[in-house]
């Protein structure tokens, strides 16, 4: 009996199915809630799945009934009906998954003053007569000057394609939306005037919704990056947009889809039209932003990784298929290089970024972790290939942080207590569990500071030839029992992931000629970085060792950076003064990098003197 | 047995023709060559032509073999198999065509200064490395500083969507062709830099292409507008447009085609890519500016007529759906109102417009006539509907400006001479030939000053119960003659026509108080402007009598101001200028109107004093 390795997406979770089982068991058996009300007899139609990689068995009557030709070519299936031929990656759309994966969205409110791209003014006009024929264009234009004594030279084209039937609807009567010079929608007098700022991850996507006549946040949603089924990190994104232009553009469309489904969402929660969102201003990783742009990428994944372009770049929302105001415009801030995006500019705007002289570590941890050193006016920043362990990924029962994911482990006289998110049966493992379930392994000595699993330890036991360390265990409705474990390979794979990070703060210091201890401040943001425990952290060496109050974790903080660019021009002027200060530097494949790498691949608190280990207690 | 009228397009000749008679018998009898090889029998099938109006006879079997479901359905017939069953339009496209339009081209040179919107330089830049990982863009913008210090702040996004495969194959050497404090272009650095300014007509386009480093005409050429087939006049073609919104469309991608096509066209002709032409101006009236820009049009024709916008546009060429420079821009020069368009400020451009304190009378004559009164700094401006009949139109063998068209006409000792175009046989009258015989009529008294016939004449006969007056005929291949003629509805024609621009000029006139003797100048542009004989126009009173040397006919002026606007960004100026300087003055519809059109429809010469009309010997 054959059996293939089986990933469910978004929310990342995977496990085998047989040629036997359906899509729908071998879910259940991972405790992935797919919702099916008919009982597996495909006559609901509910737990329609997609299918993006992979072989399944040939549809069956039922799904023929309950699926479009179309739906079925899409790879649209029944789980319940539809069995793997290969290893498979699959879809679950949201309204098919019961519980929603947690996406960070709160931070602190924007820190700047209101000085906002765009403002609107109300305009009174008279309709023009045989003897006043002036243009409708210009019409507003005089309105505009004689009204609010603001000068415009332009119109955007787009306004200006549906000017003359809209000042009529409106009867002469309108609310201009005006940008520098340029007038960039008409509206009806009593709309309101919305700006929607986007953190866009490789993962996930989250929106705000912001009155751009006070600043204030109205609204957030965050959702899942829908391009999550062409690959689960930016590298296998670009090896699948190079493989044809149409893909793509197929990627860029997802995207766009999913922004106009948020602009829909948010809009709806404070009962507006997505047509009175006059500006957006997205943020992403230089992946992220060349993809939703259709800027070339094959360059970025081969050295030296050259972005496209690096400035700050103005589109109009209609030409990458974004519906909001007429003429509104799309801002993305400047990035700094191929591996440093526009992400990371956001979160050092976010963060007090010019402590006068200290010394600070901003970092970002996720499957590309952005590292910069801030010492006064002087930026140094890298980026290191630290995988996607931290967030689930290439850990046998890793998972994102969704509900029934083990999000806190401690090992107290040798019994593993845990904590799961939703407190709902354990179905696997997220980010911050995994650095948890390390450090205590380690500290109760599971593990020791090369990773190796202890002979003997309550917990620890041998399957299918592998050692493995049982954290918990869950009982299914059929009174069967599944363990929760990590094992050898995902030590490894973890050590992988913290020694990267840790080789790039070592060496931004060393660059710089500083050691750990002249730290003043590590800025941990992201989410996980929001949900990490900071002693585990210390304690398996990802972070240096420090005083817990040098340490800050602030949440979302691109997506604050967003909102400043959003409301903010001198906002965008001091992502720009960013990235004129900041200093790029590759570490990839330098020997220094290789040589820390191996260091910091130990467990344990410690310091590194003249690239040498030095353990702490 | 039922005969229906039939109007064959681009050339407007029309004639009668029976259920029983084949489209290319009746184009033949009127003396139009369509290619036939096979003789009639359907199995050459040169003579293809479109139906745009009117029902015709079912398909035959020869044609449905010819012609795809697609082409049948687009209105794509044989002319020797299809009769008509209504009255109709057909479009006789130009390979079908033995002899083509003359289309007027000429003109003098651009008398302006080479200030060019869109300059080039060459740079050569290092590859990025790992250690000078610079943006691809940046690196352009750095090169253009370091190398010939030029400042950019931007770059066009379609440029950056393709800059980074395009530097690496260029092998960072290459010219970059800048607009402003934006880079349109990116191309090999031996590739010209070319511009095109376009004339667009309502019924002829006229291309230039221009070489930007130096100002000069490389090529030019004249096609015909191919939205002929949906209406004469600009008031028939909005009608069509407004009907629905895809039908706007299509007219505007009918422009776009042909202007495509005339690019490749001029290019090829200097053995250049299209992708070389880095900046184009269009001038015409303010109905086609609209069209082509997409801009709303229903206003256009609903009083008071006002346009969408006045003031100069400029729209990225791709936005438009031409291919030309990857990111070069289209510049539209503005217009004065919805009657009075950028081709009348273009012409206004190219003749000396501030010549210190002459009194200049300018007119463009055509379906609508545009009229500016200019004194000093002063421009008043107005626009008459003076309908086709100088173009051929309305007119029962009236026809443009093709080869076999009379285009002169005398009358001497009671015997009518004649010129035809090409010296071929008469096959009808183009504008300077009915203008030349409404002159020769009323001298010969063929016809009195009210314009009705003599009772008597040589020449003078009735056909059909209608007098007319035969002016030529033509001995057909069979033997049979034909009589070209003009009869009483033409001759009214004719003078509707010119009382309306007569009245148009008088009406300026006396708006600043002068008299017709008090005109320095009266320049006539356009191409029937540059054909008539100026002694006729004045014999009808269709122009004031004055002096042969204050008159001057400045051939295609419009696109001399094209071009000049494609070349000087002072120019660019100028055009604000003369439109901030123009007053529109509305004459349709006033009474003041009224009283002169009836006293202008008079033939002979004479002036207009108080009102009434004072014959001139």
């Amino acid at each position: 009996m054959s059996t293939h390795t089986i990933v469910f997406e978004p929310i990342g979770r995977k496990g085998e199915c047989s040629e036997e089982e359906s899509l729908l068991d071998c879910a259940r058996n991972l405790g992935i809630g797919i919702s099916s009300i008919c009982g597996g007899r495909g006559t609901c139609g509910t737990c329609r799945v997609q299918l993006t990689e992979g072989t399944l068995s040939k549809p069956t009557d039922p799904e023929i009934a309950k699926l479009s030709k179309k739906e079925l070519n899409d790879g649209w299936r029944l789980a319940c009906q539809a069995s793997p031929k290969s290893d498979c990656q699959i879809i679950i759309p949201p309204e098919g998954l019961s519980s929603s994966e947690r996406i960070y969205l709160d931070g602190m409110e924007t820190p700047v003053a209101l000085e906002p791209p765009v403002k609107s003014y109300n305009v009174k006009m008279t309709a023009p007569t045989l003897t006043d024929q002036e243009a409708d264009a210009e019409r507003v234009l005089s309105a505009l000057k004689a009204q609010h004594n603001v000068t415009c030279n332009r119109v955007e084209n787009a306004v200006l394609r549906s000017i003359s039937p809209n000042l009529r609807k409106l009867k002469w009567e309108c609310q201009v939306a005006v940008r520098g010079d340029e007038v960039v929608a008409i509206m009806s007098p009593d709309n309101p005037l919305l700006g929607m700022a986007v953190d866009l991850g490789t993962t996930t996507v989250a929106g705000y919704l912001v009155d751009m006549t006070t600043g204030k946040t109205l609204a957030s949603k965050g959702v899942m990056n829908p391009q999550i089924g062409y690959g689960e990190d930016v590298i296998s994104r670009i090896d699948f947009a190079v493989r044809k232009s149409t893909d793509a553009k197929k990627l860029q469309k997802l995207v766009v889809n999913r922004l106009n489904d948020l602009a829909k969402e948010l809009c709806s929660e404070v009962k507006a039209d997505t047509k009175s969102v006059v500006e957006v201003v997205i943020v992403g990783n230089t992946a992220m932003h060349h993809l939703l742009l259709n800027l070339p990428v094959r360059q970025l994944v081969l050295t030296p990784f050259t972005a496209a372009v690096s400035m700050a770049v103005d589109v109009k929302a209609y030409e990458l298929g974004m519906k909001i105001a007429t003429g509104a415009y799309i801002h993305f801030p400047p990035v700094v290089t191929g591996f440093v995006g526009a992400d990371h500019v956001a979160m050092l705007q976010a963060i007090d970024n010019r402590d006068d002289g200290k010394v600070i570590v901003a970092l970002d941890i996720g499957t590309n972790t952005e590292i910069s050193l801030i010492k006064g006016d002087k930026i140094t920043s890298t980026s290191c290939a630290s995988g996607p362990a931290f967030e689930g990924g290439h850990i046998k029962q890793g998972m994102r942080a969704a509900k029934g994911a083990i999000e806190r482990v401690r090992i107290e006289d040798k019994r593993v207590i845990y904590q799961t998110i939703g407190e709902a049966p354990p179905i696997g493992i997220c980010g911050s569990g995994v650095l948890d379930a390390l450090a205590e392994m380690y500290l109760a000595g599971v593990i020791d500071e090369s990773g190796r699993f202890a002979r003997e330890y309550p917990g620890i036991r041998r399957e299918d030839g592998k050692t493995e360390f049982v954290l918990a265990e869950r009982i299914d409705a059929d009174g069967e029992k599944t363990a929760i474990v990590m094992n050898q390979k995902d030590v490894r794979e973890l050590q992988l992931a913290k020694a990267a990070i840790r080789s790039g703060i070592q060496l931004l210091l060393e660059r710089n000629n500083f050691t750990d201890e002249d730290i003043d401040m590590v800025i941990v943001a992201g989410a996980f970085g929001t949900y990490i425990d900071l002693a585990s952290s210390m304690s398996v060496g990802l972070l240096p060792s420090l005083p817990v109050e040098r340490f800050k974790q602030v949440g979302n903080a691109a997506g604050i950076g967003a909102k400043m660019n959003l409301i903010s021009l001198s906002s965008r002027k001091e992502a720009r003064d960013i990235v004129s200060r900041a200093t790029y530097i590759e570490l990839a494949g330098t020997m220094e990098f290789k040589r820390a790498f191996v260091e910091t691949s130990f467990l344990g608190r410690y310091r590194l003197n003249e690239g040498k280990r030095e353990a702490i207690d």
